[in-house]
């Protein structure tokens, strides 16, 4: 049985809309760091019991819930669920920073990248990339419906990293005149196939049909050790316009024979080709 | 010259951000009829010398504005012009009936068709279907920022066809769906190329790499005599959300090789495969 602010703060992960699997990830071990503040012996004993599925559950298409929930050990001492659950986040925010450090290297003077949505790992790379006194440009999607592509504009305007934001419908005009496309991944599966924000999969194809190397930034924890492409269940979030019911899957799956490279933490990782 | 009156009617044509290539061209023949109401001998053959110029520069991505120009003699007679200008409107109608006719016999029963933005050649095409007695279902796209696709929707309802409407970004997830792609074209390059409301190229890909017939309708004016590819000029519209300017190029540029036919009037043209 968990406590009922643990539920309650399970509810609003399950509602978040526009935050992905890192946000999801933090979240998740500051509620175990909660939760161990609230019990203790066989309670929490229980409680992690019941973790290792309410925790998954939350969105199944986060390999990152999936590995933090297999992370933190079943346990009567709370110290110990603490320490796991800082380590995990203390491990997380340095995967992100050395995902900064070897994508940036990808980086050639004057490139062009294009990205679509938001994602932390890859504004840590263009973090890197400008700490290296490299110059570049990106095109940004606006993201609809909820124009996460904003969000990252307004940090690339803090960082005085020159972009441009394009409609989604406008990838394949600006996939031409871009060099190098970076996204982030919620999710990679088994099958090396990328779950990452709707619109992923359409820019990946129009990346090949230009030659355009087409990078993932992920955390190894993305990496799902279970599932397979075909049973990824997208979640779908209510959306409407003009009073009519719009469809709104948040994510697409994206084959892994699209992808040039996943960068982890560990170095790139780089698909058997099969085209 | 050209009448004051005339000027602002070929200036709000310029200024239209929603219809397109068969909205203008009838707008552009009921230029022609006013302007053979307003004069006549030698003032109307000056006028119509520049309107061979004038009517495709008010979207020269448009090649039914370049044809209506050739339609229309160079002449002093207003009752010709006005003659010449009624059988192109009269002409363009029975266009699209036809390809209404033609189009909808592509249709087999249950099938799922997607589309993107808002064709009136498509519309028929669905029209016709309806009344054939076909039972089929239409996947749409809002198609941002200015959302004509919510108008189909509209269309739809009003002729009961059961639809569903999607954002832009989410064409990669329902494409798997749907076993047909139907959309309209503003222009068909002398290569073949479809011009169309960008995103349609990504509609077209995504149709390729899942193995789903990607259709065009268009009438036979849209096919341009002179223009390649590579000379299409996008025009852009100004777009802001949040403070951000936002890219917004009309139009983007699908190669002939991912389209399996174009529905014309006169019949099915179909590409020499490339691929």
């Amino acid at each position: 049985m968990l406590p009922p602010e643990i539920r309650s703060i399970l509810e609003e992960m399950r509602a978040e809309r526009i935050r992905g699997a890192s946000y999801l990830a933090k979240r998740g071990a500051e509620v175990y760091i909660k939760l161990a503040e609230l019990l203790s012996g066989d309670g929490l004993r229980e409680a992690l019991k019941d973790m290792r599925e309410e925790i998954p559950a939350v969105n199944r298409t986060m390999a990152s819930l999936y590995n933090l929930a297999r992370f933190i050990p079943i346990t009567d001492n709370p110290d110990l669920v603490i320490s796991k659950a800082e380590e995990f986040i203390r491990l997380s925010e340095e995967a992100k920073r050395e995902i900064g450090n070897i994508g940036s290297e990808l980086i050639d003077e004057n490139e062009v990248i294009i990205t679509h949505s938001f994602s932390s790992a890859v504004l840590e790379i263009f973090k890197a990339a400008k700490r290296k006194g490299k110059r570049f440009k990106v095109i940004l999607t606006e993201s609809a419906p909820d124009y996460e592509g904003l969000a990252l504009a307004g940090e690339l305007e803090a960082l005085e990293i020159p972009f441009e934001v394009i409609t989604d419908a406008q990838i394949g005009i600006f996939v031409k005149k871009a060099t190098l496309a970076f996204v982030g991944a919620d999710n990679v599966t088994r099958d090396g196939a990328v779950v990452n924000k709707a619109g992923t999969y359409l820019l990946a194809l129009a990346c090949h049909d230009n030659g355009v190397p087409f990078y993932v930034a992920a955390e190894s924890f993305k990496l799902h050790p279970e599932l397979n492409s075909e049973e990824v269940e997208i979640v779908e979030r209510p959306y409407a316009r003009q009073g009519y019911r719009v469809r709104n899957y948040l994510f697409d799956i994206t084959p892994w024979k699209y992808v040039r490279g996943i960068v982890t933490e560990l170095g790139i990782l780089v698909p058997p080709k099969e085209i």
